[in-house]
């Protein structure tokens, strides 16, 4: 079966908020990432109609800051830690760097969303929302 | 901030699975998909290096039979629930067609891995893979 590999991503939203470095981003939501915003684009607005304060999501992000060429990390940056797969680890660096963001809508308004937990820097473009399915992510 | 709002994603391998047809295979994991190999790049041979059986990691599939068109569906396809937006539900039809696929890793071979309930057909470009974070995914 012949497949072209290569397919375009496009941004639907970004993210809005106070963290503004990589490096002091939290590395991942319960580690005290402060609430943000989604800003959406016009053309999604009709797939954004049924989300609803209290829904829990998960947002997918494409970190652009990411290093795609790298394939094994010290986890968490911590040069102590043996060298890892990046398969086996969330680090940003990887060849596709897709973040997965577990997080709850606070607050609607038009095409922006509120959402508590979300570790991504300001400005990073948002690829695709989707419901959690009942059971498949539990509370920490 | 200015950033460009298309970005190019790669498949790191393919899903090898006898499900072939889009409309026979199983919605979501954990209606009766059978174990399938994923099958990978020889360039991320070392972000693989450290998967190993009974890993219970998130796969990233690029649906590249879906209509990214489409913003408004009836969920799970029947025409007697509501159009719904897509960013509330699992649909794989939605501007960026990417499945996220909670599985357990069966069985390493090289560069492909055995995997247990993965839903997708045969041929699906596989774009990524994470380790669940602890307590993030829970049993059905």
């Amino acid at each position: 079966m012949a497949v072209a590999s290569g397919y375009e991503i496009h941004a639907v939203g970004r993210v809005v908020s106070e963290l503004t470095e990589t490096e002091s981003a939290p590395r991942q939501g319960d580690e005290g990432a402060p609430d943000a915003w989604i800003e959406f684009e016009p053309g999604v607005v009709a797939a954004l109609a049924d989300v609803a304060p209290g829904d829990r999501l998960v947002v997918l992000t494409w970190l652009d800051r990411a290093d795609r060429d790298v394939v094994v990390v010290h986890p968490r940056g911590d040069p102590s830690r043996p060298p890892t797969g990046v398969f086996s680890t969330r680090s940003q660096h990887r060849p596709n760097p897709i973040g997965l963001h577990p997080v709850e809508v606070v607050e609607v308004d038009g095409r922006r969303l509120r959402v508590s937990g979300l570790e991504a820097v300001d400005g990073t473009p948002v690829v695709d929302l989707k419901p959690v399915l009942e059971g498949e992510i539990s509370e920490r």
